[in-house]
């Protein structure tokens, strides 16, 4: 559809073509002229004199000759005349590109400022009033709107008040388009920036909204999703878990908190960039790449299906840090008392995994932190070295030997290299970039990056080095919404990093001295997940924490409990050993009977045990062990509660058991959940007779509830504590509530039965079952008595001692 | 037991030792002195004078003054006073260890030669005399006889013949023990080497025999297992998947075959070292370590596990190369016609993976080659870097950085470092090395091994450099087992050789020039299991060959088939271009439905299908895609016939499925197979009624058989052509009979049905099925008809084309 047809100037006609704007996209829209009105709210701020006029100044160079015709409109508290003299003084310094003549940029400059007006916007009035002057302005001018823009540069908790007199008293006419841009922070955790959405989504809609990030303005960074889609033919086969090792996405700040504690001990490194940059940048290097990159709304969709696909961050997922200056800076500038140490982190490195095939097992290092030896960003994948050369070392050939680094590097700027630009070693391929905006680097012989001297990558720069805010403001006028933070996106994220934050609220950093001093000390490695410091830190600055015993203070202890031996120990001593048992058992079993059958119960403290099992135990015999399950809620096996979901989630995936010796309940069956009719109960009762002789398992794995239930078997129950049946339906009091649930005569055929109880809130129950006596009606718990087998006792400190 | 009463000189008292040997093992055997006589078969050849009789020497210097007495017998076809002129020669050269004084040495070589006999073996009357003068010697000296060496140091077609003899005519009498020394090859291929193997023997007990692998000698590979034990510690969490990136395996030659083509030419670089000496080093770095590695029977059992672990080599896994000189001296030595071109190797690189916990995914990467540009032996262990440094580069230290490689490396000798050695990074752990033994390596400025200076290292070396026959020979003397292959080790790496070693009998190695000359030609990669020069070839040196087309030089073609689409190419890209319309196909139902219903077919053709669709497409939607099998074969679905196997190990174990979306067929009830009255089919139809909309599949993957079958429905069938059933009990005129199978009816429900046929067997059946008309009674085939699906024809070109 086109609209030229609309391009006049009567009034009529005007309506006619906010009619037809109305109706189209917003790229379109575009190509219609018109007036458009920039706001800056907070025209006397920092960031408006360091980055944002200049970036209105570099819009208007850009735009200007192109049809339309422009506003600006510096806002802020401030009274009319003091307000101008200080925006006044903030347009002063706007420099031209260097290659405009000087005279050329006087021209120009006096031509922005004259388009340039201080106002002050403090009332409802005040808007309407400037709504009113640029209606007016735009009528005397014969001209007509296109739209305005609304420049949040104010702190968070103006928005909502500004926000609603825009809404109310400054929205253009129908069919004129409106943008409001915001800075980050939006929100400190997933709760407030959820209200913080809605309160602005009750005054904008969604494609209104413009959030900043400005690290997606930066040229490195914006050229991430170009760079894949130009060189898909290379990348292709690169980009995945079989070439990457490893990705690394770092951000390092020479400078500190100082002059900002306020702001920074509010949020600390994590929220400051991690939550934000650094996360989109990942998003941008993961994601799916679209057919389309222009697509915005492809974008938008692939990056939150890379949200979906982060694996869940555990505490030790991250190492904190904190420079030795931030509590002394943070007690002046907030007049904390002499003692206070703060808690903030000024450094933090994580570890992000991405659960999805293209990038299972691949290290995604995130790291960010003040006071470091330099300022530098980038964004650098590693990839496998996949070759052998048969030549000695000596006679290898730089530019070519696959066997030397392999690596992408986007390097946002500052570092040794001090401008932004792309790396590609030599030896990958040489990569294909816009030769209008990209040139190549000159060689600086003697200059090393990740290892290698600059002459071993096609090296790359911008044409022409464009600040963030330049780029990101044209593309809000260009309406590419992809550079922008939408609110699922912003929401996923917060999804992403509010638990970490949550579990690291009382952390306590390793104190660094900061700059080059730092040594080795903020070196950290990674190992099945978790993240440590690489050296083992030497004091503690807190000396409050040091009385609390830690693991190694103690060993695993052997004891008895309701006449049977009990292991009892810290919890991660206490599932090792328990996970050794487990393969011990395993390994008899099979040689002596060929296989080994195993029942697992469901609930939180297996998935340990399974995560150990999975990852520590290389000669457990799998193939030779066959699974089953102790019980089960009566929900579908794909339901997230489901105790078999939580086995084929930590475990399953991850060793090899063949399908046919996985046992799941057949709890679901003819599209029903534990229909007595159904029989499920006896089928398995069946399957166990046939399969398992004498229908003893070698090992059962119990837990036991607060209540004493143990299995799903429950105080009281009806079925399952005594008789002949060998599986049963149960009651639970909690939801869902149909269970179903080995038998305790079952249970007590097994040849070995470890009962694994973990946590504080075991204690009471642990006391109290250690005194009682058979009473399995009473406590479920106390009929665990094995006919011939061996019960065994797995107890952590917390539920033991309590 | 001890048997310190056994010592004794009297005749009955020898006869009781006898007694007491037979009853006591190996190594208790030792320390009851006698009488050992050696005999040196071939005592005259190359080996014997290069390093066998040097061998025997250290061991008359290591032993003699420890009770034993010995004589050593020089053997060969050569009549004896020529045979002696020879033999002395070759005993002139003996030379004593540094640390002896040369008066000393002289005494003690003295001795030796006067012990030491030529003596012509070459028929059954020569044995019968030897064994009668090694008797009436013992008589005379008033010794009794504690055992005899044969060193068989003689091609292997002399094996049979003097094995006969032995054993008939030269064997101690009971109690004293007779041990037979063989130098490979030990066969050619596994039937040969079985055949071998059978009849040895047929003359000689399994512990009489040791097999020398004179690499299991060298000091570097014979400390690997002690480097192991002893540093168990340090490696139990670093020596897996986890993290090791990669293990060099690498034995570089500087020599050719030269005067050895005659021998190099039958065998060729895999059969000369990498069956052999490089796989036992393989062994030794993979293999579970045994609890007590000195045990010779546990570290052969584990041995043998790992040879199990060995995933299967395909051709792919090899690139070969020859000398460029090599054909013209196969020509002169075995006077070849002039245009005589051999194809036999000698470079090699092979990729090795190990299906096992502990090593799945990690590349064992084994190269051997001659004329390449310098000699050195070494095993190479490379971990993961798992670190990042926080400081820039610049700052790190060397010695402790954990973001600078991480390495041991088993240095087998000559090289750069010219000796044994074994090299640990410093920032790995420090080693702990047996000291009477080994000694810390001197630095050497200026020398780099593995990208990293000397100083880098923990370097090792022995104290006192052992050639390998001597240790050889003092391991034969101490019977220590574990340093010898044993008909089982041997057979097994047969096993896993042979297939290779088959599949590229015809293939053309690349040619190289020899030496530093070679330059990048020979460097090679990896990728999704296969390897490949890293190289393109520039030429073809045999000219015949080049008009085989190759793939690249055809496209995917479309065409027409039975009136439906068909897509023709060489097989590597039909069945690219079958897995991407699968997958486009799987994100469309999802897109549309939330679920994907996928039908496959058994047999060999899908197995490439099923690779390509685990290592190729990462954006596949596995987790919402269910699974059905199109039919199965009554057994259990653990047989390793049963199409769900096949399913298991090349999809399954690759890809995310979750279990509950995986239909096996119901092929096993109740331990019996297909039964009639379990109603398996029945219970698959109701299966698919429930969970397939309208029962009728997004993509159902059928074959098609010589004689026309499809699914496991065949010409003539009863059931499944036609009627009501959606599944079907059926019948094969193959082994196993009896099937499952869905139904034509149900079959033609589906959305999109693919037949896949590939492969010269299937052209006459292609052409026949081209022209026949709806016919399923005799072409089952020709009855696929969707009624409102797409049924589309995937044909390489051998199957379309012939």
């Amino acid at each position: 559809m086109s609209c030229s047809s609309c391009w006049h100037t009567s009034i009529w006609k005007m309506l006619l073509a906010a009619m037809c704007l109305a109706l189209l996209g917003c790229l379109q829209a575009q190509e219609l002229k018109g007036h458009v009105s920039i706001i800056l709210l907070g025209a006397t701020g920092d960031l408006a004199k360091k980055y944002l006029w200049q970036g209105l100044f570099q819009l208007y160079l850009d735009e200007a000759g192109k049809g339309h015709s422009f506003s600006f409109h510096g806002a802020a508290l401030t009274a009319p005349q003091q307000g101008q003299k200080l925006m006044d003084k903030a347009l002063e310094s706007l420099s031209c590109p260097k290659d405009l003549v000087p005279s050329r940029c006087d021209e120009l400059k006096g031509q922005f400022l004259q388009l340039s007006q201080y106002r002050q916007l403090k009332t409802v009035e005040d808007y309407q009033t400037l709504n009113k002057d640029i209606e007016t302005q735009v009528q005397q001018d014969g001209l007509w709107e296109a739209g305005r823009i609304f420049y949040f540069s104010v702190p968070p908790f103006a928005y909502a008040d500004i926000a609603r007199n825009i809404n109310s008293s400054c929205r253009p006419h129908p069919g004129a388009w409106l943008r409001v841009v915001f800075e980050k922070p939006f929100g400190h955790d997933h709760l407030s920036a959820q209200q913080l959405a809605s309160e602005l989504g009750s005054f904008f809609q969604e494609e209104e909204m413009y959030r900043v990030d400005h690290y997606l303005g930066k040229q490195a960074v914006a050229q991430i999703l170009p760079f894949r889609d130009q060189n898909r033919k290379a990348l292709d086969g690169l980009w995945n878990r079989h070439h990457v090792e490893r990705v690394e996405i770092i951000l390092k700040e020479t400078i500190d908190a100082e002059g900002r504690a306020s702001f920074y001990e509010e949020y600390g490194v994590i929220r400051d960039t991690l939550q934000n940059h650094l996360t989109e940048i990942l998003t941008l290097v993961a994601m799916e790449l679209p057919l389309n990159i222009s697509s915005s709304a492809a974008v938008l969709q692939h990056k939150l299906q890379a949200f979906q696909a982060l694996r869940g961050l555990q505490k030790s997922s991250a190492i904190l840090g904190q420079y030795q200056a931030y509590s002394g800076q943070v007690r002046r500038e907030l007049q904390k008392p002499d003692g206070f140490q703060s808690l903030t982190p000024t450094f933090a490195g994580v570890l992000v995994h991405i659960d999805n095939l293209r990038w299972e097992g691949v290290p995604f290092i995130l790291m960010s932190g003040k006071a470091l030896d330099e300022r530098v960003g980038y964004v650098r994948i590693v990839f496998k070295n996949r070759a052998y050369c048969t030549q000695s070392e000596r006679h290898w050939v730089p530019e070519q030997s696959r066997c030397l680094p392999q690596q992408i590097i986007f390097y946002i700027g500052h570092g040794e290299l001090g401008h932004p630009a792309i790396l590609v070693s030599r030896n990958l391929f040489k990569p294909s970039l816009p030769t209008q905006s990209w040139e190549e680097v000159q060689d600086q012989p003697g200059l090393h990056l990740f290892g290698r001297p600059l002459s071993d990558y096609y090296a790359y720069r911008p044409v022409r080095e464009q600040d963030a805010y330049s780029t990101l403001l044209s593309h809000i006028f260009h309406c590419r919404k992809e550079s922008f933070i939408t609110t699922e996106n912003l929401l996923a994220s917060w999804v992403f990093w509010t638990p970490l934050l949550d579990s690291l609220a009382f952390e306590v950093p390793r104190p660094y001295p900061g700059g080059a001093e730092n040594g080795q000390l903020l070196d950290f490695e990674f190992s099945g997940g978790q993240l440590t410091f690489s050296q083992q830190q030497l004091e503690v600055l807190i000396p409050d924490l040091v009385s609390v015993p830690k693991p190694s203070d103690f060993q695993v202890l052997g004891a008895q409990y309701r006449q049977s031996p009990l292991i009892t120990a810290w919890p991660e001593e206490l599932i090792s050993k328990l996970a050794s048992d487990i393969e011990a058992a395993a390994v008899q079993a099979v040689r002596l009977f060929g296989k080994f059958h195993l029942a697992l119960s469901g609930g939180s403290s297996p998935i340990a045990l399974f995560q150990q099992l999975a990852t520590g135990h290389y000669s457990f015999p799998w193939a030779h062990t066959h699974l089953w399950l102790v019980d089960e809620r009566c929900v579908p096996l794909s339901d997230p509660d489901s105790n078999f979901q939580g086995l084929q989630a930590h475990l399953l995936q991850h060793v090899r058991v063949p399908y046919y010796n996985i046992h799941p309940m057949p709890v679901h069956l003819h599209q029903r959940l534990c229909a007595e009719e159904d029989q499920g109960a006896q089928t398995y009762a069946s399957e166990i007779s046939a399969l398992v002789a004498n229908s003893s398992f070698d090992l059962v794995l119990l837990g036991m509830g607060t209540d004493g239930h143990t299995a799903s078997l429950f105080p009281q129950s009806p079925t399952g504590l005594d008789g002949d049946q060998l599986v049963v339906l149960t009651e639970s009091p909690f939801r869902p509530h149909q269970r179903m649930s080995l038998s305790l005569p079952l249970i007590n055929r097994a040849k070995k039965v470890a009962v694994l109880v973990m946590g504080r809130t075991k204690r009471e129950i642990t006391t109290l079952v250690s005194r009682v006596g058979h009473e399995p009606k009473k406590w479920p718990i106390s009929g665990v008595v094995p006919l011939s087998g061996q019960l065994i006792w797995y107890m952590d400190y917390e539920a033991f001692l309590g």
